[in-house]
């Protein structure tokens, strides 16, 4: 049922085709203007006296000064800005079985920081102050299907990490549910197979970051039965079917936990509240949080107007890269079997001190590279065309963060790459990876983005 | 070698009976001397502004105050004092092979909380501050073994936790390592094989609460080979390790997850330093950080000396517990498998929100029972003499809590017991517990405690 929809492209409903012209038409249909305002001119948002930005009602987010201390890196203390929003929000997607494919209920949704305003997104991206707030503001579609799911009706249903490095702490719940009963399709809806999904993937910024965390917790093996007709599944596809299945791999988890012990008893990470207006190397005026020097990100304020059937308006901050980044992993053969190369990676607002990064994950503005560069780059970058599994341009969440993409990559290497590895770096399974991912705060957003891009087709 | 070290209680160095006398003859040796002392006496501590009380080196721990906000329970918010401890310490057992039997150098320890001074610890308990201000004192013995261990001598090395009600997100490292060259033992350590700490596990306040985390992780099911003699292995410890290693499940891992997932987004828990002098229901004086109800616990300031072949003397706070407690497992037969019925459970202290407790984890003084009695704790404390499994007063880290001991009772429900449980409860198999337990932050040390005392003999 989820391998048929897997390998599924061409659904009752609509060709992949229809759903790209059907992103593009809502893009053409809605006008979404972006001004950038002084803070102070920011509807329903005011500055504490310690610089901070916060939303009148105290819920929602916040723009918070921190001041991190760490002994990883070659930075032992910073202050910076980050994303302060302590709740946990639902990430879901609704699913249904039709004609004995598993199809997956997606939302045209428009978000104010996205390079192209409409990208595709899970039935439902809710904050709790969202859907406890509703005598606010109407209740967000599809909802009480969530809040009021079965255990048997649950596909997926993990708590999973945001960016360590722009916000403090945040989690979602990413799940995935199976309703039997009839569902009425809303207007910027669609239902859409995973076949369709990871072809729009294959694009640059179509599917959101938030659709690619949630399906990023879907072990593709785990469905597969006899019953299946694999005929159309790549051989890259079945030796990652392989890899998920195999209990080869050249570490155990037992080494994997051990060596996770060690780096999180290793390095300490002490990160504390900061007045924003003290900040070392940030300035704040009242149009910008920004750092002198260009680097990083800064925070802006905007007032966005959404212009379609009816006009939409509001202010908040937004974070604003300075740089692309670039996430990739590299993926080897070792005794047959696809081993990633993962990156034990500190960044100040993880949940828990150290998670699971790609093998390179960094900024590719000439300002950082210039600096150090971290190991691995140019590898990715120099890599041969037959060597690049998928590579493609992926927004981080425009509820957010301003136009911000990252390069998303995957590089298989040759015979010749060394198996022996820096420190803070091991190989692992497919598998190994999955077992991690589904216990909370292990493998970090950008891991979860490329391997649910992984392609079976 | 594991198993035949669990199976073998009459060691070639020392007796099961031996062990006890050396800890008995160590406890009249040692002259331990607590005397309880105001605040402002303790040397090398002092009382900040808040209250809160330091070491004057700015390491090792404090005594914090904390405000903390929760939409679990009853009570929605509440002041306390706690224990901050921002460091990973590490609890290590050293082990090795001798005529094909694994032994523990294990240690006798003097802890000034202890109501018995001395009790059996791992071979290496030192917090960061312990190994990393070698200046003020001697290295720890056998912390180079550990520093220094290959990935191939660790059996074990995990990240746990403490306890969630009294430390502030303190975890340490708890790790086996098994060594092949020759190990000095230095005058208070003795070899141990695993059935004669099981032994002595069975025995009240024997064994301390660090041996027993660290060897809470040893899943012995993984131990056991077809070339094993079993025969001395019981029914009830046969039927653990079918339990361990089964399938067979009433509940799922993933909808275990899903139902941890669901906690954890549901609770909200906000911890916020806050002034000891201004907590609510709390008073501060010299000589304690009390409250007037006499709930819970205080703390006490004292002056400890401990004569032996040299004089120690030292000044330090320690909690007094104002109750005794109670951690009980209640454990059933499923469909032939022992299920345990394992509680979700919010402490302010928790790294994660909500840890894995046992059944029953609770005071058992006369001021909690009037109040409100959680589930199940009739239950335990009526329990029948065949259905108890074990029943043993355990203490709790003699450097932190004084004389603070909980009753720890695992008990076999009957056929008529119910299946059907309350929201905050499930039913694990072994197998589960110890899935859970390998990642960090799941298991709280009042379940694994549990753990490490079931008999297999």
């Amino acid at each position: 049922m989820l391998i048929r929809s897997l390998l599924t492209e061409n659904n009752i409903f609509n060709s992949t085709e229809e759903i790209k012209e059907w992103i593009r038409q809502r893009n053409r249909d809605v006008k979404v203007d972006i001004e950038k305002i002084p803070f102070s001119k920011m509807s329903m948002w005011h500055s504490e006296q310690d610089g901070s930005l916060c939303h009148d009602s105290g819920r929602f987010f916040s723009i918070v000064g921190i001041n991190v201390r760490t002994d990883y890196g070659i930075q032992s203390s910073w202050q910076q800005p980050i994303i302060n929003q302590p709740e946990v929000g639902y990430l879901g997607i609704l699913t249904k079985e039709i004609d004995g494919i598993l199809y997956f209920l997606m939302q045209a949704k428009i978000e104010p920081g996205n390079v192209n305003c409409v990208q595709i997104s899970p039935t439902l991206q809710a904050t709790k102050s969202n859907f406890t707030c509703v005598h606010s503001g109407k209740k967000p579609n599809y909802l009480d299907y969530f809040v009021n799911a079965k255990p048997n009706e649950i596909i997926l249903d993990q708590l999973q990490s945001e960016q360590g490095a722009r916000f403090l702490r945040k989690r979602n719940r990413n799940i995935i549910i199976k309703i039997e009963e009839e569902v009425s399709v809303l207007e910027d809806f669609r239902w859409m197979t995973l076949g369709q999904i990871k072809a729009l993937m294959a694009e640059d910024d179509m599917v959101n970051m938030d659709t690619r965390t949630v399906l990023s917790g879907l072990k593709i093996s785990d469905f597969v039965s006899l019953f299946n007709d694999l005929t159309e599944i790549s051989k890259f596809g079945s030796d990652l079917i392989l890899s998920s299945k195999t209990n080869h791999s050249i570490f155990s988890t037992r080494q994997h936990l051990s060596w996770l012990t060690s780096l999180k008893s290793r390095y300490d990470l002490s990160v504390e509240k900061y007045s924003i207006l003290k900040m070392k190397d940030w300035i704040k005026n009242d149009f910008e949080i920004f750092r002198p020097d260009g680097k990083y990100f800064k925070i802006i304020g905007v007032n966005v107007t959404i212009s379609n059937r009816e006009v939409a308006s509001w202010s908040q901050p937004l974070v604003a890269p300075m740089q692309q980044g670039i996430c990739g992993y590299i993926i080897k053969k070792i005794n047959g079997i696809y081993h990633f190369l993962v990156q034990a990676k500190l960044e100040c607002g993880n949940f828990d001190v150290i998670e699971l990064a790609p093998t390179v994950q960094c900024l590719t503005g000439n300002v950082f590279l210039s600096e150090e560069k971290p190991p691995f780059v140019d590898y990715i970058l120099n890599a041969k065309k037959e060597q690049i599994i998928i590579d493609s341009l992926q927004s981080e969440e425009g509820g957010r963060f301003y136009k911000e993409q990252n390069r998303n990559i995957i590089v298989e290497a040759d015979e010749s790459f060394d198996e022996v590895l820096p420190d803070r770096y091991t190989w692992m399974t497919l598998k190994q990876i999955y077992d991690f991912l589904q216990f909370n705060n292990y493998l970090n957003i950008q891991s979860r983005s490329l391997i649910s891009v992984l392609p079976y087709k």
